[in-house]
């Protein structure tokens, strides 16, 4: 039954085609220093994205061309591993770290309470993968098209701002996934549910079959559509295959479904790609979506580095991000090995946006390049406490150097007295009056 | 005075050109999997270097096209924080790292003794900056072209494979320089010491106008050139600039007029570099200096993340090295902050690894991408003791791992039992026996 339109308001898309500035276009409009009716249009053309639900209230951010690349971190726990405190700090330690977004990825019992939890308190976009839930709640042998439905619907009225949705894992690209022959196989977890869903019914994904029962969720509620990348690529030798090609068709033909029907859509990307691969894998993404948001995880630029993922994905970020991706989801140090500490949590983040701010100087975006002017310019002055400031964390920058001898000196013990800078600074000083 | 050349060793360029295949190329051909003519031809060539003094017994190494990236790891002390045992310390976790080579930075007091120890226990190949132990001997208004020379010499005898020598910043690059405006100046300490040099006497610098001397040291003992980049950009803001490419420009001739005598020689390049580009700075070094290896510091990507410079110079490292660079001198994250510890000096060694390694697996470095594949094959199986073995640190990877609960498991904390690999398996499992 299609929910009744009369008595909602207009998503952002809708306002966007109908010509209206929403406050939320204002807000990120005013954020990113550029002028409304540039947000709007991008909104309109669905190279932008407002992720916010009708039931969540906070500031609203961009995510798109144009835009600062933002960055999402993940929270949540596992039945193997739950504690409730954790996930309330972890999201408490995003938002300080500076993420734009947070996906909470819990799977066991208790998701609804925790979730509520969660959005109380969630001053940035908030996300969700639903099918996690409904496999925390039903046998995987057990569920059906109506609870997939029935929790995102749940979740839509909860306020989830935007949900990952494993649309593009249907029988035609199981098909050349099978065909292919992968060294990793599927590595997504939502894309290994509905995989052997669909190998053991027989059906078709009810995601993709019933794709406007979806759509009328998302209206109603105006969440935004992430089209999951179910078959992305686990294994730098598994990268730019036909399977996930043809799942990014499939996501292209869906992206364009929801613009036209005033649903807000982005499309998530792989994973482990070698470094030669990330700007074509974007390129292709752009054009075959419709100019939708790309939302990367990393992607890895090595898959032999358990431990330091954050630095395989921050350099797989960086590059797609200059190369036109925007949104970076963060890779913690533990991914492959175990859930992520507080510590991982936040290192996490900082990382993903080292590689975002990284691609925002090479962007053009709107002050990012004077972020290190500015920062260089206290550098030569050796004005400390202003290099701190300027730190992408603050709170590291002073503790290191506090933890050596010149921490009440001008210089750093890396030189010390032959400092660089100090001798340059100098010598300068010398031309000018003589001496 | 010209050395004496009758009783001295051929270079290993000299060799090459000759058409002699050493003992030093055919190690560094098994080591790389190449055919040791192959080697020789590049050495003749001057597009790969071998840097090994007479005087220094280990298995050399090979840097240059073709080759493996290779990384370097800075070790030593200033006078403001001057703990001997711990240098010695970094130089065996370095090793123990990965790192291919080791330079000695120390400034301050009792120089010769401390790079006697070092050399004595290291086994890969040693690099110094001499002019930091003319300054830390003489007063920066007391030194002449004499005392650099007695240095280099002193260094050389005592066995040091490659030395960073700053020939190009000479009158006319920093006429450049100071016609340019820069946010942060020079950044180099051998470039400030003889940019000031030059300012305060009036006179060219001894490494540019007194080459050939030089040539005859370094041709005595086979030591390798590293054309130091004194001009090199320390702000995303400088980079690319008139005065970096003027001083190019000059290591270009002197590389040539090295090759031309003999003398193996590479180039060091920057620094602080915009990510759009670091790829073109690779490209014309290789077109200014004739194919001369690029040894790059970085370059970093970002100036606003102090206390986590290793990830912004793996990004740069990573993107220099795919596009051409040779070999990668870690970053740590405490530069700009304070010298290094002994696990900021280990971390700094794997991450600059993993550039190294991201960029191998695209240039088609033999074996590189081999790795991956087994590391994804490993992880396919959930063969968790492979999995430990293969890591890039495999100590850390075990260790992360065994602080969650399930590290007795068959799967990780991540996931729990909704393990994307495992239920991939079991779906392939059951397609296969049609339970």
């Amino acid at each position: 039954m299609p929910i009744n339109r009369r008595f909602r308001e207009m998503t952002q898309l809708e306002s966007a085609k109908n010509g209206d500035i929403t406050d939320a276009m204002r807000a990120v409009a005013e954020d990113e220093g550029l002028d409304p009716s540039r947000v709007r249009d991008a909104v309109a053309a669905g190279s932008v994205v407002i992720p916010k639900n009708a039931h969540h209230d906070f500031r609203p951010r961009g995510i798109g061309k144009g835009l600062r690349t933002k960055v999402n971190a993940n929270i949540g726990y596992s039945s193997h591993h739950r504690v409730l405190e954790e996930e309330v700090e972890k999201l408490d330690v995003s938002v300080k770290a500076g993420a734009d977004s947070v996906m909470d990825l819990s799977t066991g019992e208790g998701l609804d309470e925790m979730r509520l939890d969660l959005l109380k308190q969630c001053p940035v976009m908030f996300g969700t993968v639903p099918i996690y839930q409904v496999i925390s709640e039903k046998h995987p042998g057990e569920f059906g098209a109506e609870d997939i439905f029935e929790v995102i619907e749940r979740q839509a009225r909860q306020g989830v701002d935007f949900v990952t949705v494993h649309c593009g894992v249907t029988k035609e690209s199981l098909d050349k996934l099978f065909n292919q022959g992968r060294v990793c196989g599927i590595v997504s977890r939502g894309g290994s549910i509905l995989a052997a869903w669909i190998c053991r019914t027989g059906d078709e994904n009810p995601l993709y079959r019933d794709y406007d029962r979806l759509l009328d969720i998302a209206i109603e509620h105006d969440v935004t559509l992430s089209l999951g990348d179910g078959l992305r690529p686990g294994a730098i030798h598994d990268a730019s295959d036909r399977a996930q090609f043809q799942e990014l068709m499939i996501l292209g033909e869906l992206a364009q479904r929801a613009r036209d029907r005033g649903v807000q859509v982005m499309i998530e990307g792989p994973g482990h790609v070698p470094l030669d691969q990330i700007e074509a894998n974007v390129k292709m993404e752009k054009e075959i979506c419709g100019g939708a948001p790309f939302y990367v995880l990393g992607p890895l630029t090595t898959d032999v580095a358990p431990g330091y993922d954050h630095i395989t994905s921050a350099i797989g970020g960086a590059i797609a991000a200059s190369s036109g991706a925007d949104f970076l989801c963060y890779v913690t140090r533990a991914e492959h090995l175990r859930l992520p500490t507080i510590e991982d949590v936040r290192e996490g983040v900082i990382t993903a946006r080292i590689a975002a701010h990284s691609a925002d100087i090479v962007k053009g975006v709107k002050g990012a390049s004077d972020w290190d002017k500015r920062m260089s310019a206290a550098r030569k002055s050796l004005d400390w406490e202003k290099m701190y400031s300027l730190a992408i964390d603050p709170e590291r920058a002073r503790e290191m150097r506090a933890s050596s001898e010149d921490y009440e000196s001008a210089v750093c013990t890396m030189c010390g007295p032959l400092c660089a800078i100090d001798m340059d600074n100098l010598m300068r000083k010398r031309m000018k009056t003589g001496v």
